[in-house]
């Protein structure tokens, strides 16, 4: 199963109540479609979830091995009904795993390297 | 106020049931207590959120500028109980924004550079 995560405006909004940021940008649809945007957009940890997604599958462990690096460029917004998928570009025990997190439409929305502890001296 | 977030159980569960993942270190108390974490960890996303709360704060806008970049290394698991709060070690135009997410118990959670988008060619 492809790493992937499909976001609803309850998941925004649910999210919105862990976070205590309920920013009408993100939780208020009438708002959010007279701002440039046009829509409510995801905090950015929601297109972030197939990172973890994958990595955890991989390596068949519940949560990332302490002294895991990532780095990660937000590229574009992600709203309800988009479908957010992982893909890997590239990866090496020297380089990193290489990814991109991609919308229904191919566009990335994050891009960015993960980089297991594991055997790291780091 | 500083950015920072208190973890509860009920804030794990609700981001299990955003993310799909139930994973018993993340929601059974009893089951984690059994694990060497010794009691459930937070989800990898819960303990970035005083990064967004700063960089939102300090920029004035609702969501990350398209194109921030963010360097993120975990360092240890983040526990329900804990306070995750962000402290700043260096700043500037050029090599970013490094901070500690810590605990409060002083101990690093994530150590990282945020880089804004805004005014780079990259």
């Amino acid at each position: 199963m492809t790493p992937s995560i499909t976001v609803s405006q309850a998941m925004i909004d649910a999210y919105a109540a862990i976070s205590g940021d309920f920013n009408p940008v993100h939780v208020d649809p009438e708002f959010a479609a007279g701002t440039p945007f046009g829509q409510t957009i995801a905090h950015g940890c929601i297109p972030m979830e197939p990172i973890f997604q994958l990595v955890q599958g991989r390596l068949g462990v519940a949560v990332l091995p302490q002294g895991t690096g990532m780095t990660l460029r937000y590229l574009r917004p992600c709203h309800p009904g988009d479908t957010i998928e992982i893909v890997v570009k590239a990866d090496g025990p020297e380089e990193g795993m290489a990814f991109q997190c991609v919308n229904q439409r191919g566009e990335a929305v994050i891009e960015g390297v993960v980089r297991l502890a594991q055997g790291g001296a780091g």
